[in-house]
């Protein structure tokens, strides 16, 4: 049923940079998106948003982070990825408005073996959210864990 | 067509801690967030899920942040949050499991004043969402940014 993982620990360079994506922050992906998790009035009602700090519509910061997990997805297809566990140094730059769109840089930052495990090694990861402008939204750092091809002995 | 923002900066209290909230990931719950942000198939497969680390169907840890945004929400009513901009040392602990169903606990430790804005403050909050078992399964330090109720001059 799924195409078998591809990209291995071994596969994954530490300088890589992976680049890509685009997710779009329409008017109803961005109410939806709040209406479920999120339910401020920054988020639902235009109106309301003019007046708050950001002087307009703009999504919660979850729904930014769901984006990023989409794009993340998109951008690394095929990677044999099992977790991931941390993430350190989350900024939320600037708000992400109506209309937005987003894409993501991915910058492979160090790797390191499961301290435990021969199946499983650490990949520390550098990601940033652009905007169309090119402007950080997001930034973060984050480890996964991914399965390696060639357990060690 | 909003209640007023009753909770302001002035009211939040280093030392308290807010508890509760429900949030129950069934399975239609776990893959319908997971076709839209994070289509692997160890959140969309459950026979699949079962061969890979945590041996059976979990969420997305986007879905997870997703949940904590909606508990976070439901525990603190009317507060004045104008955004929440700063995540650190954010820990996935243990996988979100089918029919698993989170609580979150929100501990205040300190408060700050705006550096430039005197209408606005910032509260620094540890934040834990805990399974049915009391056990915890994702903890982080967040930073979020509060209207005040009297500008300070």
């Amino acid at each position: 049923m799924h195409a078998p993982a591809t990209v291995y620990w071994e596969d994954i360079a530490p300088g890589a940079l992976y680049e890509g994506g685009r997710y779009h922050f329409d008017e109803a992906t961005i109410k939806r998106f709040a209406a479920e998790f999120d339910p401020r009035p920054t988020h639902l009602d235009a109106d309301y948003a003019a007046t708050t700090f950001f002087k307009g519509l703009c999504a919660s910061g979850a729904h930014t982070f769901a984006a990023w997990a989409r794009l993340n997805h998109d951008i690394t297809p095929g990677w044999a990825l099992q977790a991931g566990s941390r993430v350190d140094e989350l900024r939320l730059l600037r708000p992400v408005r109506l209309n937005d769109t987003l894409s993501l840089r991915l910058e492979i930052l160090g790797k390191k073996r499961h301290p435990l495990r021969a199946d499983f090694g650490f990949v520390e990861q550098r990601h940033t959210l652009l905007n169309r402008r090119g402007k950080p939204v997001l930034t973060m750092l984050v480890e996964v864990m991914i399965q390696r091809r060639e357990p060690a002995p």
